[in-house]
């Protein structure tokens, strides 16, 4: 690791970067709002061309929006990709996602300045619409990039607002000719945010990301019978709304059976006709359940199924279930995984292992090449939040790992 | 009861009456629309108006819109009032309200075809917005009539839909000149449908209702905290909604452990931010509590307060809580309570007692004079329900009774 041992980044650099992009589709209270392919998203994007320019990137921009600036290296072939993304939620911090493309833009520049031509070419990505908060599914430029999402279905993609995806990408001109899927390059990595709190918890600067959790999502609907609240003896109801607290609590139940990894949340819960004097006639709720092994994930969630068919029924009421969302655990290389704690560790960092609790482009990566991530600390565990923040030192430190595992793969064997 | 047992009804007429104010506000699916003051209500006061002069009644209308038709006696005097109100649910059925209307003008055209005057005067009442679903609260017109609420207060009350509920009143032609409040009768009757399934599992045709339960509606809102429902550990929530699921499910059990007739519902039940991959940050919910008896009432809601103090605490939430309504029992005379159930056993009919479960415009009246109610069954105890249904021997009964009972205090020493 001679190399990576000599490049030295810039920590205020790469804050500057951080705080530039800060201030595009800013929130009056702090935060951004930069929603895929909105003016914001737009204007976030002709930034990010303008960096990678005058850094001397090659600039390209393919058919779902996604924008890789390419380094050129002393031979040809595969480069090393340093990916992540810029859009936001509706109400994000500066760090989700910007921080991994700023951390590729301040590599491109530490070898500038040093004046270095590694022996790969290194690649820096910001994939569109990782978020999904405007357009479903999440992790779309990665996904189509990779070739697990199909190009043409993505551009019919119709927004929460009703904008057609393929639309809004030729209105904001990033709708570039390169083609999808593209080329799977050498080796991935991603330097994100926990968005968790889980090494601020166990006081950790670092953790080597082991893969993704498996993620399966359920809607639950419940129809009882709506009836008069001061008429209707308790023993003659038939209330969706009781059925849906105890599936509820039974959700949480299970997690706790299981033991982590598994995460159960039950995010949306609405009543109808949701009026104060009138027994609920219909409840609809969603389950989002999560674990790093599949084959639990299905037990888990069979067993909530069959838990909530138990309750409904015992409420008079009846149960129907849709799966809304199902994706398989994603495991990272455990070689790569390996180099990451290695590389952290040099560095006097306190450094885990983890597993990531939500989706990252990485993943879509990671049955094609290489593929890893290196999280930093959430302060609280806050993110998808105004006041989302890292330490600066911690940010620094998580580039260093992302630029020294970078730099050792931009020189490595093939 | 000489003069009693001679008046003879006419139960079709009585249906056909029924079927005629079903005709103003029809649903296209069955049901009536006719929200207090809107156009289709209108349209039933102006028919309402124009059935009572057809009687020869002396039709007055009040500054809150209340409706009055009074049949001349023998006598001067406080009459002998039957009331209720023809107003609907934005889903309402045919015989909520309407029933109890309809069958006093039955009472006052079966004493026509006798050619009867009655010792004292007969006084048909149909009273402003009782259902409260346009316009809060409910009772409206029968409380500003017996003073328990102010006419200024409630003629500037702004309905769902903006409007001014004084302005309404006169666009549609119904602010009388009457004083408000207005002459307390001699006795006030009352015949509804149950709206609860009651008699009909207990196989009855008639109930004289003892009085009205006493109603506590609590607002709880749940501060939690939001958070991504993938990296946060399930120890480390502080989930809004499962707070929520454990008061509601703590607001059924407190109605087992009280037992009847305590009844708990909770009706609404939202969370934000409502996503399904996002820990609920807060949640609102409503607790709609109700018995006959005020010192239960009073320590059943302090046991379900403590009950959800602990449970936020619990989850790491904190509680705030607001009474929306707060209605003590009302209970009616037991001699006219009495009265009625005698005069339904003397013409053979299934009788029982019971507390209503709902709020009736007699409520107003109990405190002023001697009140009380006749219900009759619902078909499987639906109401504000388009399919709300009682049988017509059933409706004739109910009609019965209450001519037995009214002509009965109509000729009765003061």
């Amino acid at each position: 690791m001679t190399v990576t041992a000599a490049l030295r980044l810039d920590p205020a650099r790469l804050r500057a970067r951080l705080e530039g992009f800060g201030r595009i589709g800013a929130l009056p209270g702090g935060g951004v709002c930069r929603l895929a392919l909105t003016d914001a998203d737009r204007a976030g994007r002709d930034h990010l061309v303008a960096e990678m320019q005058a850094l001397g990137l090659t600039v390209t921009i393919d058919r779902i929006g996604n924008i890789t600036g390419t380094r050129q290296g002393r031979e040809d072939g595969p480069p090393v990709m340093i990916g992540s993304h810029i859009d936001s939620v509706a109400t994000g911090g500066l760090y989700d996602g910007t921080l991994g493309v700023v951390a590729g833009l301040e590599i491109a520049e530490a070898l500038n300045d040093a004046d270095l031509t590694t022996r790969r070419p290194l690649a820096i990505a910001a994939f569109t619409n990782e978020e999904g908060a405007r357009f479903a599914p999440d992790m779309m430029g990665s996904g189509v990039h990779q070739g697990a999402l199909d190009l043409g279905a993505m551009l019919a993609v119709r927004g929460i607002d009703g904008a057609v995806l393929g639309d809004e990408l030729a209105r904001i001109g990033h709708s570039g000719p390169a083609p999808c899927p593209g080329p799977t390059p050498a080796a991935y990595l991603e330097l994100h945010i926990e968005q968790g709190p889980v090494l601020e918890r166990e006081g950790l600067d670092i953790a080597a990301v082991t893969g993704v959790q498996g993620i399966s999502w359920t809607e639950m609907t419940i129809a009882g019978q709506s009836n008069h609240a001061g008429t209707t003896p308790m023993g003659l109801r038939r209330d969706a709304g009781l059925a849906a607290a105890r599936i509820t609590l039974a959700a949480r139940a299970l997690a706790q059976t299981f033991g982590p990894p598994l995460v159960a949340t039950v995010g949306v819960l609405e009543l109808s006709p949701g009026l104060t004097n009138v027994i609920p006639e219909t409840a609809r709720l969603t389950v989002d359940l999560r674990h790093t092994d599949a084959d639990t994930l299905t037990r888990a969630r069979a067993q909530l199924l069959a838990e909530a068919e138990v309750a409904a029924a015992e409420e008079g009421c009846a149960l129907s279930t849709r799966s809304l969302a199902d994706f398989p655990p994603v495991a990272f290389d455990p070689a790569l995984v390996a180099r990451i704690e290695t590389a952290a560790r040099a560095r006097g960092l306190r450094t885990g292992r983890m597993p990531s609790g939500a989706g990252h482009d990485a993943q879509m990566f990671a049955p094609n090449c290489p593929t890893a991530m290196v999280f930093v600390p959430s302060q609280a565990g806050l993110s998808h939040n105004i006041a989302e923040h890292t330490e600066p030192a911690q940010l620094a430190a998580g580039a260093q790992v992302l630029a020294d595992v970078a730099l050792d793969l931009l020189e490595g064997t093939p």
